[in-house]
């Protein structure tokens, strides 16, 4: 049984900001999802003594460290000698582990993994060596002061293989949290209006604000944890999403399906990013028949039929143009419903009638086609996030109704 | 001057993977960039014995701490409380600080924020209040051991306009590194043909993959530097982006722009990625018309003008499918070039001929239409990101070309 967690990412570039770590983080969730608190993360440099300070300050107070990185074959990999530091012994090679990993390789690649042995099969003295099902470079396992100690490569999709099978059956799953998404309010009006529940001093409550959704997350006794969980249904009954949706583009892929109805979007501003976390849901294609990515006037013209005078008389920034790109995108793909955006996502482009921020929204359906405003604030990436999210509640909402 | 500079994520969400955290990174790059290293990122709970020993640990270690988090209203934002307790002394209200805040509001958001007043308000006794243009929390800054403390807002465009406020002014510009971006290179072939540079001993080298484009970042010597960047570009003339072109999406709207020619994609299995790559930077609608996104069959049809019979007997995915689309995306948006993008990226839907990770891509230009494949690898996900790295890349070399 694990107990608690402490997790180190290794790598100069994590530090620079030249890359973002997502191991951590990855696992963090999943270790949380299991109820294996995590008691910190550390980004640390590719040099020994940070390294072994961190070691020495977590080995024997959690259960379980995980490092990722600094296992490749290159100058600034550091993580086998200092692993072999720590445990006072040197490196040896597990030869059978590598050939393990040497034999799925061909041709030229099956040379080159050859030539990294000289490193990448070196593990310390007392420790085991993990199989690495999608690269070269081997894991290293060892237990010391129980904490059970696990070094994994950092490139993403090794480091989540291999934690898949080592780490995640170690863990036992929990139900002693759960997680309510409220599309539509904003945190602080939320957290007013929730304030009984939330104040509950039998639960510990976290509020998480994102685009569009607030995600209230539930921990204590099954009992409380379930009244919180009702109550905030209850007293929100059209702006939750079901149980188990994790994200608004999830929840109205599982509505439209339900219903049997199929959808398709119009977008200028968020270029895309609409129909990305429409179809970022493994089965989307069962309900979202496409988007029309519209970014200059005359595509608006040409593929959603926006009237010509609409555009000269009021704007492509406009919600008879949202309405017409809404109306459009329904013909085009012969969808139940479609949403449309359009606005001035910036730095450039806004005026004082019509500054950065303004977007306009776009729902044709069977019941005729409507456009509303809404002002959002922040740079180009943040109004284009909030854009993409209230297009997708929008279809939501429209979805639940229609 | 400063010389270094730690940084603390402060929230159980971000140890419990519900969050993620970004202000670290975004400021680690802005720091890197300035020529101060981070020494350390630490992430830790909403508990006040871990945050104490993270001051104790980097107070007077490093000229710059900057914490980020626990600023807000509720329960659970401890970082005033530890900071007064980290100096020793108690809470005291700014009141003229926050009149500043509260005179931004109007309306029922003044009285929510002056309700707040009497948390938010509070600054240790020692320590300086920081305004906040975009929320109402303000920040805390003081001096202790030769370190200078910041703690700012978590909600992250809070956190960047109080950072870049604060920060940034105290930063010295350096221009002790450089970056080249290669596409379409492996980083193992990548490595090995330019091992003669990368493993030059006066150079620090960093090799940062990522989805179809590597990231070689040099550090030493102004001279060495930029002798190992002219060489890179010198052993690779096709494959390096322009100096500082930070990603694909900019490379190609500004040779796009250059150039005087206008693109446009049409999307299937990326789903509308590709197009919010290109729309995410600033200036995009200069060039680029826009993205069909055509995921249904009878989409395909209707928008881009695919032949039904190719659907029938090649299948969606397939060449003569990919140039289809392109030509049809170039002739209904009127552009000079096109890219399209058809694959299967999972879970389902794949089949011994057609595996998941099959992705045709066309491209459509004057020199007539064309269609290649990619057998991609990984999980839905790192399909999708990859063939839109894919679709920017060609559309990159085809811009050169054309």
């Amino acid at each position: 049984m694990l107990r608690s967690a402490a997790l180190l990412a290794i790598g100069d570039e994590l530090l620079s900001g030249l890359r973002h770590d997502t191991n951590c983080s990855w696992l963090a969730a999943r270790l949380h999802d299991a109820g294996v608190p995590v008691r910190g993360i550390q980004v640390l440099p590719d040099q020994e003594e940070p390294i072994l300070e961190a070691l020495g300050r977590w080995v024997g107070k959690v259960d379980l460290l995980v490092l990722s990185g600094g296992l490749g074959p290159t100058h600034d990999d550091r993580t086998r000698g200092v692993l072999a530091r720590y445990l006072g012994t040197s490196l040896k090679a597990d030869n059978e582990a590598y050939d393990r990993i040497v034999s799925r390789y061909h041709g030229p690649f099956r040379d080159r993994v050859e030539a990294s042995r000289g490193i990448q099969s070196l593990v310390p003295e007392g420790a085991l060596s993990l199989h690495n099902p999608q690269g070269s470079a081997l894991g290293v396992v060892f237990a010391v002061g129980g904490t059970r100690v696990l070094a994994l490569p950092g490139v993403p999709w090794e480091f989540r293989a291999m934690a898949s099978e080592s780490v995640l059956p170690l863990i036992q799953r929990l139900a002693s949290w759960k997680q309510v998404l409220v599309a539509g309010w904003p945190e602080s009006l939320l957290a007013e209006k929730l304030k009984d529940t939330i104040g509950d001093p039998g639960l510990q409550v976290s509020i998480l604000p994102s685009a569009g959704v607030v995600t209230l997350v539930f921990r204590g006794e099954d009992e409380r944890v379930e009244s919180a969980v009702s109550t905030v249904r209850q007293l929100l009954p059209e702006d939750c999403l079901e149980e188990g949706e994790t994200d608004m583009a999830k929840a109205l892929v599982n509505i439209a399906a339900r219903k049997g109805l199929r959808i398709a979007c119009a977008e200028s501003c968020t270029g895309g990013l609409v129909g990305a976390a429409i179809t970022d849901v493994a089965g989307s294609s069962a309900v979202f028949l496409g988007s029309a990515v519209c970014y200059s006037n005359a595509a608006k013209i040409s593929l959603l039929g926006v009237d010509r005078g609409i555009i000269e008389t009021r704007g492509a920034v406009s919600g008879e143009c949202a309405a017409e790109m809404a109306r459009g995108a329904r013909q085009a793909y012969g969808s139940d419903l479609a949403v449309s955006v359009t606005g001035i996502a910036g730095p450039e482009g806004g005026s004082p009638e019509k500054p950065v921020g303004t977007v306009w929204f776009g729902v044709s359906g069977r019941k005729g086609d409507s456009a509303f405003l809404r002002n959002l604030s922040g740079d180009r990436s943040h109004i284009r996030r909030w854009a993409t999210a209230v297009a997708l509640e929008t279809l939501w909402r429209n979805l639940k109704e229609g």
